[in-house]
C-alpha cells in the first residue's frame, strides 16, 4: 500500500442478521488530495463498535444509514500527511469519524487532535474515545448514579462496560457484571474492581441478580437486551433507572427484537427506562476526558483493547462484537 | 339492609383472566363496634378501579395483594354513624380505604373528611380522589409536561385519561385522545377538548398517530399497555416521556403480557418510560386538588361518573371496567 493508494470498504448491500464478507466492496482509490481547510489522513487503528451494525439499517435512527456503495462510517485515529488547515499539520495524530478506508480527506472542523505521548492512540477509540464518553454520561447523567447505589452492568468486561464498572467504584457503589465466561467473569472482577460478576453462559442469570443484589438494583446498564433485560427488571428496587445504552444481542435481527415483558416493574418500582446517544454531549465531553484522565492516573481507571491487525481484516473483525468474542475495546490496525 | 348488618364482598380464590361471579364470598356480619379512636361509618359509594384487578394477584407489587378471605380493598366515600375519634362527628361524609362493605370500623387517621357542598360525593372519588391526583403527578411531575407539548393518552375518556386530556389542554398543550367507539371519542374531542380523538376499535392507531401527531408525541400517558403502547413508543419526538400508569389491556393476562418491542425507540429518541404509583405523592394531594378545584370553578375541567347502584352488581360492574363498557368513572352506589 503506498499514500496514493486509497483501500476502502463499501457497503454494497444491507445486512440481514449477521454481516457477512459478501455486504462489503472492497474497492482500491487513488488518494484523494485536501482542498481548502481540508487535511488528507492515514488511518492507524479503526474503532468496531456495535452501533456500527445499526448503521448499515434502512430506516430512521439517530443519525442517517450508510448509503448503499458509501464508505463505511467509522471512527478512527489517524496521522495528518498533508493539511490545508491551520490547525493541523503533517505528524499530527488526530480522531474522528473517517471511515473504514486507509486514507481521508476531511474538513479540519471535523477532527480533533490526540497526543500519544499521553496515552496510547488505542485509548482514543476507548477509554478516552466514545466508549468512554458513553460510559461516563450514560451513568453518571442519564443513570444518576448515588454513592451507594447497586450497579448491574451487561457485557462488563466490554469498551463501555468495563468503564462503567470502573466509574461506579470510584463513586463508592456495589458493582455486579454480567459477562460471557469466565475468563472474562475474573477480569471484570480482579482487575476492574466489580464486587461480583454473573456467567450468563453458563449461571441462572435472575438467580444470579437474587444472589449478587439482594436489595435490588438501582442502576441497570444494559448494552445487550434480550432476556437478561427482563430479569433486571424484575429485580429493580424503588427509583431504579435502567440505561439504555444498546442491544447488542439484538443488533442483527432487530425486525424480531426480544420486547422486556417486564416492563410493569417500572410502574410498581416508580422506576424508569431511558435511552440516550452520546453525541449529545459532544460540547461536555472535555469534561469527561479531564475527569477520566485524573482517574486514570490514579490508576482507578483500566482500560484493555483488542486489536486485530490488517485491515483486510476488517469484516470478520466486525462479526467478533457480535459473538462475544472480542475481549475489550475492539480495535483494527491498519 | 339495617345497621346492624354488614353485607361484604371477600376475595375466596385468586383470579385467572377475567374475575368471575365465584371469586367473590358474599358475606353478612353483624356491624361491628368502633373502639378508641375508631369511626364507623355506612359506605355510600364504592369507587371501581382497574387496579383492583391487580390487587387480587398473589406476589410482589406496591402494596400487599388482598388476602384470601379478606375484605375486597376498595376506596370508598362513606358517612359516620358513630365516632369515637375527635375529628370526626356523626354525619360528617368522608373518603378512605374502607372496602367493599356497607360499613366499615376503621381508625380516624386513615379517612379524611369530604364536602357534598364543594362537589358532589363521587366527585371525591374522580376528579378530587385517586384518578384525578392520578392524571395530576403522572402528566405534571412524571410527565414533565411543558407548554406546546404533543400529547397522546389511551383511556381517554376514562377516569384517569379524561383528566389528563383537560389538564394537558389548560397548560397549552395540542392533545389526542385514543378511546374505544364513537360516541367516547365525539366525547373526548367535543368535552373534554381534545384536538383529536383516535377510535382504536376501527381505526388503525399507527396511522392515526402519524396523522394526529406528525411532529410526533412529547408526552405519552399509556393506561392501557398493549400493542397501542408499540405504536406510540414508534412515534416519540427526541426527549419524548412515556408514563406508564397502567396496562387495563394487560390485567386479565399478566402471565403473558404483552411486551413492547419498540422499546428501542427509547434510544433513537433519548426518551423515556416512567412508573409511578400515586401513593408515593399523598403528602401533595392538597396542593393538587386546590388547582383541580380552581379548573373546575373556571369550567376547564369537567368530570363524569358512570354510576351504577346496587351493592349486589359489584362482581359484575368490575367486569366492565375490562370490557371497555364503563363510560367515565365507574362507582358503584351502595
Amino acid at each position: 500500500m503506498s499514500a496514493s493508494e486509497n483501500q476502502q470498504f463499501r457497503l454494497a448491500s444491507r445486512p440481514k442478521g449477521m454481516p457477512g464478507d459478501e455486504l462489503w466492496e472492497q474497492r482500491n482509490e487513488p488518494t484523494p488530495t485536501p482542498g481548502d481547510n481540508e487535511v488528507l489522513v492515514a488511518t492507524r487503528y479503526i474503532s468496531l463498535d456495535p452501533a456500527m451494525r445499526g448503521w448499515m439499517n434502512e430506516g430512521k435512527s439517530y443519525i442517517p444509514p450508510v448509503g448503499i456503495g458509501e464508505v463505511m462510517r467509522a471512527i478512527a485515529v489517524s496521522e495528518v500527511l498533508e493539511s490545508k488547515h491551520a490547525n493541523f499539520k503533517p505528524g499530527d495524530h488526530v480522531g474522528g469519524s473517517t471511515g473504514v478506508q486507509t486514507h481521508a480527506v476531511i474538513k479540519g472542523e471535523e477532527l480533533h487532535k490526540v497526543d500519544p505521548a499521553i496515552a496510547p492512540l488505542p485509548a482514543y477509540l476507548s477509554v478516552l474515545g466514545m466508549p468512554g464518553m458513553t460510559a461516563y454520561f450514560g451513568l453518571l447523567e442519564v443513570g444518576a448514579l448515588a454513592e451507594g447505589d447497586t450497579v448491574l452492568v451487561s457485557a462488563a468486561s466490554g469498551a463501555v462496560g468495563a468503564i462503567v464498572c470502573q466509574i461506579a467504584k470510584t463513586k463508592g457503589c456495589k458493582v455486579v457484571g454480567l459477562a460471557g465466561g469466565a475468563e472474562k467473569c475474573s477480569y471484570v472482577v480482579d482487575e476492574l474492581g466489580a464486587d461480583a460478576c454473573i456467567n450468563y453462559k453458563n449461571e441462572n442469570v435472575f438467580a444470579g441478580i437474587q444472589k449478587h443484589c439482594p436489595k435490588g438494583i438501582n442502576v441497570y446498564f444494559d448494552n445487550v437486551g434480550g432476556e437478561i433485560l427482563d430479569d433486571a427488571l424484575a429485580n429493580l428496587t424503588q427509583g431504579a433507572r435502567v440505561v439504555i445504552c444498546g442491544a447488542v444481542s439484538q443488533y442483527n435481527d432487530m425486525g424480531n427484537i426480544y420486547a422486556p415483558k417486564n416492563y410493569m416493574s417500572l410502574l410498581i418500582n416508580r422506576a424508569r427506562m431511558e435511552g440516550f446517544v452520546v453525541f449529545d454531549y459532544q460540547n461536555r465531553y472535555g469534561e469527561a476526558a479531564t475527569a477520566m484522565a485524573g482517574w486514570m492516573g490514579e490508576g482507578k481507571l483500566k482500560h484493555k483493547e483488542d486489536i486485530v491487525e490488517g485491515f483486510d481484516k476488517f469484516p470478520a473483525t466486525l462479526r467478533k462484537l457480535f459473538t462475544g468474542d472480542n475481549f475489550g475495546k475492539l480495535v483494527l490496525k491498519v
